[in-house]
């Protein structure tokens, strides 16, 4: 079966070889599959309150918090852009890391508008 | 079968009864409940990116798309809690009404910080 | 002089007459006055900032601190609104009452997408 | 006198000295300087509409307006920040790059939370 790699088990089993990828917000692979399979499971309770006509404030509630789980992988996904593609690019070629800024950047007014 | 009763049918063939219920922000509990179930194949989607090593700034415009949707049934649920629970319970007695506020600007503020 | 109408002090001395007024939210004018010339302050603090050259992470901090500042201004309206023009409208008239709800939901959404 | 450096001016008579540092979302110091005094500006006239008693919606409208000016300068400060902060940190040390990109992603999530 698939090793689990979950955030913990990584840092507490592999320092050398994830202590970069792991630093900040970044997750690794797994964690981000495993965070949005229960990201599906809120929406799916979402759904099932919806139809037990669940009082509306309490519907509300759930959806700040399926929000905020979705923000929490759009910020671990900001933090591995800046942390390597912007990088990485601008290692390479500036002009490169300055399109990669720009991407990023975009991107958090996304996040921010909606 | 259940008949189907989207926001657009709702409107076409019963503009009498659905009249007031559709107004502004509001749905149809099928209209909830049709744009949850579009929601969880977004997020399912997600999953599929990720487990894809698609570009992190298109996983990033893809949350922002989720994040959006899920504002849209939140800011249908604020206008369901204000146009009836709020006036309801106002009609039946004032203090009840307050209460009813007092809960909606909460629920807005959270939805406001997720 | 004008007498100070705080928070604090209307809910100690006059809780009869501002009972309902100071209820969730909902700010006296003297407070949503106050509030935002403190926001002003806060907004000529950035100015400073930049002009002092202040390392950017800290300019941002402050900027998150001011829209928060203004945000609660803008729940303490939304309060407002809901709590006295949209109930005082319905009691008016139904439909007079649901266009109060489509402004106040629309504002909310401005306030969620800014 | 000062020079005024507007970003429009800036482009205009000195596209090769300013090129880099226009990029994106980033400001020159003066139009930072210039969007946070008109920022100033609409806070004030936001206490006027208080006092004036404005309809609480137009309030709404216009806290809406300054927050996204504040959020416009935000984004332009992380963008200054990602471009060369991170960066510059990163070329002379692994290290102290990633810690800019923590404090950066920090700063994103107080803006998101805000």
């Amino acid at each position: 079966p698939r090793p689990r790699t979950s955030l913990v088990g990584l840092r507490q089993h592999s320092p050398d070889r994830y202590a970069r990828r792991m630093a900040g917000y970044s997750l690794s692979k797994d964690d981000y599959l495993a965070r949005l399979r229960r990201i599906e499971g809120q929406v799916r309770g979402l759904h099932r309150m919806v139809e037990d006509d669940t009082y509306c404030i309490d519907v509300l509630t759930q959806i700040s918090s399926v929000t905020k789980a979705l923000q929490g992988v759009g910020l671990g996904l900001v933090d591995e852009h800046v942390r390597h593609c912007v990088r990485d690019a601008a290692d390479a070629d500036r002009a490169a890391g300055d399109e990669k800024v720009d991407e990023a950047v975009a991107a958090i007014e996304r996040l921010l508008r909606s």
